[in-house]
C-alpha cells in the first residue's frame, strides 16, 4: 500500500483568538492546548508512522520562517508559499499539482486540535482507501452538540469504511442543528479531506476550469528554493478564490465521508479552547493558564502571559491577558471577539 | 457664631479597591470619582466658606508626605500623626485634645464621596448647633436601598435640626434592612460626627477612662514640628483601640443625629464606585475609565491605567486593570476583593 501524503494548510487569520493570536503569529503557531503549537501537533500527527510521507505545508510568505522553525527535524518536509490568500481550493490544488498523479493526499488544517491521534490515523487510512477508488473524501466529525457554527454532512449509502455524502448542509439554525444531532445521520464537516491528486485536479478542471488552468500555470512557472516552492505569482493572483467545498465537494458525484470520532475541536474561539482544556479544570470547572486567583468562580477560563488575573464570583467567563491587552468575554460572546476593535485594527 | 473645626481622618487600608488602592497609596489619595482625590475633595468640602477653620488631619506616618502634597495651599492646615493605628476613638480624641475645649469639631472620613456639598454643609451647621448644646451628633445618611454593609441609626424624639438617636443597629440582614428602609425611621451611620471637643473628651473619660488617660498623656508628651504634631508613641501604643461608636456614641445619653441627604457613598468597593460614577454611564449603563471597548455589555464598569480592556456580552461586571494586575468581579463579588491574595499580600 502506498503512503499517504499529508498536506497541511496554514491559512486563516484566527482573529477570534485575539489578543493571543495576532496577524504576525496567528493561531496555528501558538501553544494553545499543549506545549506544542497546533501546527506542531498537526505535523506530529502524521509523523512517526510508516504510513505517511513527509508533509507538504501550504502557507503565505509571512509565516514561512515560523513554519520552518516549528517543523524542526522533519526530513523531506516541503513548504508551498501561496503568493496570495485564495481560500482552500487553490491551496489544495497547488499541492495536488506538485504530487504524483496517483498520490493520495490527506488535507489537514493546521489550527485544529485532535485529542485521539489513533482515531485520526484510522480515519485517515479509511479515507485514503476510498480516495484510491477515486472518491473525494471528507472526514465526518462525530457531532456531540447542536453546533450552529459548522457545516454538516449527511450520510448516504454505505461504502467500504465510510458513506457516500447525501447532502452538504450550511451552518444550520439551532432547531435544525438539534434535529441533525437527534437523527444520527449528520456529522460536522471538519475540513479534513483525502483525494487522489490526479483525480482532485480532474474534478477541479471539470467544475472550476479557470481555477484549474491558473493553478497549473502557477505551478509550471514556479520555482523551487530548498524546501520551498514558489508558484508564479501572476497566474495565482488572477484566481477567483473559493473553498474546496464550494469549488469541488458540492459538485462532484463522488463525494464520500469517513466517520471520525477523535476528540476534534477547531479551537474556533476562547470558549472552544476552554472546552478542549476541560481535562485541566478544577472542581468548579475553572481552567487557568498562568497566574490566576479565582474566588467563587465556576466555568471560568483564565489565561495570562504575565499579569496576575484575580476574579470573584464569575460564571462561564473567559479572561485573556496577552500582549498588553485584556479581554473579558462570556462564552456566548466569544464568537464576536474577532469583531472587536483590538482584533480588527492590528 | 464660632467656626467649625474640621477633623479629617485618614485611617483604613481600603483593600476592597485593590488593585488601584494599595498600602502605599490607599483609597483617600486616589482620584477615584473626579480628577481630585477623595482626600482633596474632603479638604475642599470644608474650605472657601467662612464657617470652617483650617482642617486638622489625623493619619499614619506612612501617608504624611502624600497628605501634605495633596492638601496644597490650605493655610493653617495641621497634621496629627498617629504613632499606631488604633481605630477612630483615639484618633478623634487626639484631635479633640489639641483643640480648644469649646471648639466644635466636625469629624469626616477622608475616603467617602459626597456629591452635594451644599447639603453636606447644611447638615454640618445643624450638627454643630446641636454639638454646642453638648449633644454627640452623628450624620444620619439618607438610605436609598436595603444596604446590609452599614450600621443604621434609628430616630428618636425631635431636636432642633435633628433627632435624638433611639437605637444604634449593627449591619442588618437583608430582611431587616428592607424593613428599616420601608419604615423611614432609619438612616445609615456614615461615620461623620460633630462634637464639642471638651464634651467629647469628658464622655470618653466617662466610658473609656484608660483610653482618655493615655490620649491625654500622648498629647502632653507630644511634639510639634511645623504643621505636624507627633503624639508620644509610648502611651498611644498602649491604647486598646476602638471605634468612636463603640467607645462613646453607643454609651452616651446625649447621642443625636442630623439627617443628611447629600449623594453620599463610602466608595466601599468597585460596585459602589461604579454607582458613584453612574452619571457618566452610556445608554447601556456601562462606565469606562481609560481605554475600553465594550461590545454587547450592560452595567459594566471598566477602569484601566493603561492596557486596553475589551469586553463582550458581560452584564454587571467590574473590570479593573491597574499596577500590573487584572481584577474581574461581579457586583456582588466586589465585597470580597479585599480577601484576594493580591489584596492581602501587598
Amino acid at each position: 500500500m502506498s503512503v499517504i501524503h499529508p498536506v497541511i494548510l496554514c491559512g486563516g487569520s484566527g482573529t477570534r483568538l485575539w489578543p493571543v493570536s495576532r496577524k504576525a503569529v496567528p493561531k496555528p503557531f501558538l501553544p494553545l492546548v499543549s506545549e506544542e503549537t497546533l501546527f506542531q501537533q498537526a505535523v506530529r500527527r502524521v509523523a512517526g508512522d510508516g504510513g505517511f510521507a513527509p508533509p507538504m505545508v501550504v502557507a503565505g510568505a509571512a509565516h514561512a520562517d515560523l513554519i520552518m522553525a516549528q517543523w524542526g527535524d522533519t526530513p523531506g518536509a516541503r513548504l508551498v508559499i501561496e503568493p496570495a490568500a485564495k481560500n482552500t481550493a487553490p491551496a489544495i490544488a497547488l499541492a495536488a499539482a506538485l504530487l504524483p498523479e496517483d498520490a493520495v493526499m490527506l488535507v489537514c488544517p493546521s489550527d485544529h486540535h485532535i485529542a485521539d491521534t489513533d482515531a485520526f490515523r484510522a480515519a485517515a487510512y479509511a479515507a485514503a482507501a476510498l480516495a484510491r477508488e477515486d472518491y473525494l473524501v471528507s472526514f465526518g466529525i462525530a457531532a456531540d452538540r447542536p453546533e450552529t457554527g459548522y457545516g454538516y454532512l449527511r450520510r448516504g449509502e454505505p461504502l467500504p469504511g465510510g458513506y457516500a455524502i447525501r447532502e452538504f448542509v450550511e451552518k444550520p439554525d439551532l432547531a435544525r442543528a438539534e434535529a441533525y444531532l437527534a437523527s444520527g445521520e449528520y456529522s460536522w464537516n471538519g475540513g479534513i479531506f483525502a483525494f487522489r491528486a490526479g483525480h482532485l485536479l480532474a474534478e477541479l478542471a471539470a467544475h472550476r476550469p479557470e481555477m484549474a488552468r491558473l493553478v497549473a500555470e502557477a505551478v509550471a512557472g514556479g520555482s523551487t528554493e530548498g524546501a520551498c516552492f514558489h508558484p508564479a505569482p501572476g497566474p495565482f493572483a488572477a484566481i477567483d478564490g473559493d473553498s474546496i467545498d464550494y469549488a469541488v465537494m458540492e459538485n462532484t458525484a463522488r463525494a464520500a465521508m469517513v466517520p471520525a470520532d477523535m476528540g476534534w475541536s477547531d479551537i474556533g474561539n476562547w470558549a472552544a479552547l476552554a472546552d478542549a482544556l476541560a481535562g485541566e479544570a478544577d472542581g468548579a470547572g475553572n481552567v487557568a493558564r498562568g497566574a490566576a486567583d479565582l474566588a467563587g468562580c465556576s466555568g471560568v477560563f483564565a489565561m495570562t502571559d504575565g499579569p496576575r488575573i484575580s476574579a470573584v464570583g464569575l460564571s462561564d467567563i473567559c479572561i485573556i491577558v496577552a500582549n498588553g491587552e485584556v479581554l473579558v468575554t462570556t462564552r456566548d460572546g466569544a464568537q464576536a471577539v474577532g469583531k472587536l476593535p483590538g482584533a480588527l485594527n492590528q
